[in-house]
C-alpha cells in the first residue's frame, strides 16, 4: 500500500471533485483525507487530497501520466503529486541568535520534524559548536558588502551539492539575493519578529515598544523579492504591557519566533501550504 | 438555483466521497464546499457538503429518495439534507442574568444570527422588559420543586405550539428534565461558565478562585442526561491572575460566556456540528 | 470612610514612594492598592494609589492643598486626585453599526459600566430606536462636507450642555475635528478595527484579507490629531484562515471590537490609564 | 550599589507600605519596583519590593537584623531578603521525554535562564547524550518498586552534595516521595500536561481526546503531597479540534509544556512567586 498527496489548483468550475475522486477510485485507491477551498473573489479552486493505493504496482510516474490525461488536462489544473514516504532536504541559514536553531534541532532530533538537514550555513562562526553537538556540517560564509557576490555563489554551490529542497532562515538577518530566490520560489521560509505587516524591516521590537502596542507577534512567510512582504504561512502573538522593556519584548518574542517558525516548517513539509496572489492556503 | 447542505456519517470505507460527489454531478449540481473527517480510532466517516443544484425542478423530496437508493443504502449512511434557505426556530430559556440574552438579541436584531426566536421563557420575571424591548413574547414559568412537573408540561406545550427546532439555555441555571431532553436530543445548547471538565456543577468561578487557576474558561455543550457532561461544541478561555477577585472572574467570564454561546449557536444553525461518542465534529 | 484614587507622574527620583505613602499615613489613611511603573529609558515615574481615609472630615480640597505643599511640589509631580464615588459622564458617538452600541448599553444597563450616558449622537438616524429602547436621548447631527462646521458647533454645544467628561466613538467612522480634540485631550476613546499600526485608515478588514494575515485584531486608542496614531489603550486579536471571506473577517472582528472597546472604557473609568510619549501605562 | 529583593507577607493592616518604604529610604536606598497584593477574603497582605542601596557598606546581615527590629516585628511579617546577584542551583529530574530538557538547556546556554544546573538525574539512560552535549553531569537512578527507597536516598544525597536550591521535574513522570517534598517545600516545580484541575493523573491527553475538549492546556505547579494538586504557578492553552488525533494533541502539548515550565522556572528564579492557601501570588 502506497500513500500519496495530491495538490491541485485551477479555475473554479463544476465537476472537479467528482472527476478527481473518481480517478482515485478507478486506480483502486482510497481517499483518506480531502480538504478543499474556493476563493470566490478570484474564482480559484484548491484541493489537497491524501490517498492510499492498494495496487502497489502503480508507480508514481504512471499515476502522473494517467491523471494528466484523464483529469488535469480537462480542468487545466496546476498540480503536484508527492510520495508520502519521501523526506525533504532542508538547509538552515543562521546568524548569531541560537534560540530558533536549538528549537529546530531539538524537534529534528526527537523526530518531530521529519526532514533531512544536510547542512547549516552562517555568516558568523558563533553557532558552529551547536551544529557540531548535533553532528550536522556547518559552513561559515561571511557576507560583507564586498563579499556578497562570492557568498551568493558559495550558497548556490552548497544548495546544489546537497540537493536542497527548501531553505529555512532561522533568524539569518541577511537579505537573500534575487538569484537564490529565483531558484527557490516559495521555498525559502523566513521568520520575522513582528506581527506583519506592522513593523517591517529592522528592529521591530524597538518599533513595537515605541508605538506602545499591547500585543507583539511573529510571522513566518515565504521570501520574495520585496522585503518582509511574501506570502504569510503562520503568525502568532503574545500580550505585553507598559511594564515590559525592549529587552523583555525580545525575550517574550523568542518563544513566539520558535513556535511560529517550527509550525511553518511543519506545514511546508506536510505539503499543506499552497501559494497564490501572494497569500497562502494552509490546509489543516 | 437551489442550495443544499448534505450531512453524512457512516462506517469508514472506500468510495464514499466518489459516490457522493458523482451523485451530485449527475443531478446537475455543483459542490461549493466539502469538509470531511475520519475518526480512525472508531472507524467512522463524516462529511458535510454544500452544493447548488442548477435544475430548480429537482425537489428536496426527489433528491432524498434518489440519494437513499443510489448512495446512502450501499454505505449504510446516517444522513440529513438541509435546504439552505430554511430558518430554524430557536427557543430561549433564561433566568436572571441578562448578559447572554442581550448579546444574543443584539446579534439577532443585526442579522448576524439567521434564526427565528418565537419566544423567551424564564423562571423569573426580571428579564421581561428586555424581551419586550425586542418585541419577543415572554413567558414566565416558575420552577420550584413543587411546580416542576407543571413547569415541564408548560415548557413542552410552548415548544410544541411554536414548533421549536432547538433550545438555547442562556444562563438558565435550571436542570432540564429528561422528558424534554428526549424530545430535543443534541438540540439543547447550554453555556457552562467553566472550562469543562474542570469545575462541573454550581459556582464554578468560586471553585476556580479557590484552586488558584491562572486561566478561566467557558464551555458550550449539548445537554444530555448527565450534568455538564454532554458533547462540547465550543470553548474559550481568558487569562486571570491572583489580583482578580471572584467578582472580577465573574465579570471576565461574562464576555467568554457570550462569545462561546453565540459561536455554538452559529455552528448549530449552519449545520456544522455532528455528534458521535459524546463528542462533536465541528466543521469550519 | 472615604475612598480616593491618586495618580502621579514625575521625573524618576529617590524617595517618591516613601514620601507619598507617609503622607497618606499621616492623614489617617490606609493604602489599599498601589501600582507603580518606571520607564527607565525616559526616566519617568508613574504611580496609581488607592486609599481610604478614616477621617471623614478631610475634604478633597484639603487633601489636594496639603499634598501639593508637602509632597507634590518637592518632586515636581503631575498629579490628580479622584473621589472613588464620582461617576463620569460619557457621550456616545455612533454611526450605522449597532454591535458596539448594543454591547455598551447592555453592560451599562447591567451595572458593569459604572458611568452616566447623558446622550448618544449620530450622523445617521438608524440607531435611534436602540437609544429609545434604553431610554437615552438621541441626537441626529448630519456631517456632510458642507455641514461639518455646523456639526462641530452642535457637538461642542451638546458636550458642554451635558457636562461630558469623556467621549466614546463606538464605530463612529468620522474624523473628529481638532477643536473637539483640544477640549478633550486623551479623553476621546476610539475603536479601530485592526491590529494597529497595521492597516491604518479605512477598510482594514479588506486590507487584512488582501495581505493574507492569519490573525486579525482590534485596537482602542485615544484620539489625537494624527489619524489612528494616538496612544493605544487595549488590543486583542483572533485567529483567521484562508477559509474566511472578508465578510467572515468583519463578523469575527465585531466581537473583538466590542470587547476591546468595553475594556478600554472600563480602564478609563477606573482611572487606570496614564498617557505619556504617545503611549499608555495601564495599571491592572 | 547593591540590589536586593524583599518579599513580605503578613496580616493586612494599616501602615505596612509606609513603614517599609521609609525603612529603605533611611538606609539610603532607592525603591526601583514595588508590587503589592491584598487578599481581602483572607485578609492577607503581600509585597515584593526591589531596591538598590547606595551605601555599599551595609551588609545583607545588617539589613536583615535592622529590618526585623524596626519593621517586621511590629507587623508580624513573614519575610525574606534576596541578594539580586545570587544565582540559584537547580536540579533537573527527567525521564525519557527530551523536549522540555532541550528547551531548558537551550535557554540556559543562551543566558535566558540565570541559574546553575549542577546535575541532571533520570530513571532512564536515554537522555544522557543530551546532558553530555551540554557538559552537565548526568546521574542514572533507577526507580522500580523494589529500589524506591534506595532511589530516594540517592536523590537526597545528590541534592545535598550539590547544595541544590530547587528542583525542576521536566516530565519526570514519577511520584516524588514525601521525604523529598519535606526538604523542598514549594521548591519542586512540576509540569503537568493538562489544564488542571481537569485531567489529573496519568495520560491526560488521552482523557482530553475522549472528552472531546476544544482546548488543551499545560500547568506548572509546586509539588505537594497530593498528586497534581499543588499551587499553580503558570498555565497556558492551545485550541484543538476534532481533526486532532491523540498523537496530534501530544505534539501540540509539547510546545505548551516547554513554555509553561520555562515561564514558571523564570518566575521562581526571580523570586516573583509567593505561596499561600495552596495558591500563588505571581508578581509581574
Amino acid at each position: 500500500m502506497k500513500k500519496f498527496i495530491l495538490i491541485i489548483n485551477c479555475k473554479d468550475q463544476s465537476g472537479i471533485i467528482a472527476a478527481t475522486t473518481n480517478f482515485i477510485l478507478k486506480c483502486d485507491g482510497n481517499i483518506t483525507y480531502v480538504d478543499q477551498h474556493v476563493d470566490h473573489q478570484e474564482g480559484v479552486f484548491f484541493m489537497r487530497l491524501e490517498c492510499t493505493l492498494n495496487n502497489v504496482e502503480i508507480q508514481k510516474e504512471d499515476f502522473v501520466k494517467s491523471f494528466n490525461t484523464v483529469v488535469a488536462h480537462k480542468f487545466q489544473m496546476d498540480w503536484r503529486l508527492y510520495d508520502s514516504d519521501s523526506v525533504l532536504k532542508m538547509a538552515l541559514f543562521v546568524s548569531k541568535y541560537d534560540h530558533c536553531l536549538y528549537d529546530i534541532l531539538g524537534r529534528f532530533k526527537s523526530g518531530e520534524l521529519k526532514v533531512d538537514i544536510p547542512f547549516i550555513v552562517s555568516n558568523h562562526k558563533d553557532l558552529k559548536p551547536i551544529a557540531d553537538s548535533f553532528g550536522i556540517p556547518f559552513y561559515h560564509v561571511p557576507t560583507s558588502a564586498e563579499t556578497s557576490d562570492k557568498a551568493q555563489l558559495r550558497h548556490l554551490e552548497l544548495l546544489k551539492k546537497y540537493n536542497i529542497d527548501f531553505i529555512v532562515l532561522a533568524r539569518y538577518m541577511q537579505i537573500i539575493p534575487k538569484d537564490i530566490i529565483a531558484v527557490y520560489p516559495f521555498k525559502i521560509i523566513n521568520i520575522h519578529h513582528s506581527f506583519l505587516p506592522a513593523f517591517i524591516g529592522a528592529k521591530p521590537y524597538h518599533s513595537a515598544f515605541k508605538r506602545g502596542v499591547k500585543i507583539i507577534g511573529a510571522t513566518s512567510h515565504y521570501v520574495t523579492a520585496e522585503l518582509d512582504a511574501g506570502p504569510i504561512i503562520e503568525q502568532d502573538v503574545v500580550r505585553v504591557s507598559h511594564s515590559h522593556s525592549i529587552k523583555n519584548l525580545i525575550a517574550k518574542g523568542r518563544d513566539l519566533e520558535k513556535i511560529v517558525l517550527a509550525t511553518a516548517i511543519k506545514h511546508h513539509i506536510d505539503q499543506k501550504v499552497l501559494v497564490y496572489s501572494n497569500k497562502t492556503v494552509v490546509f489543516s
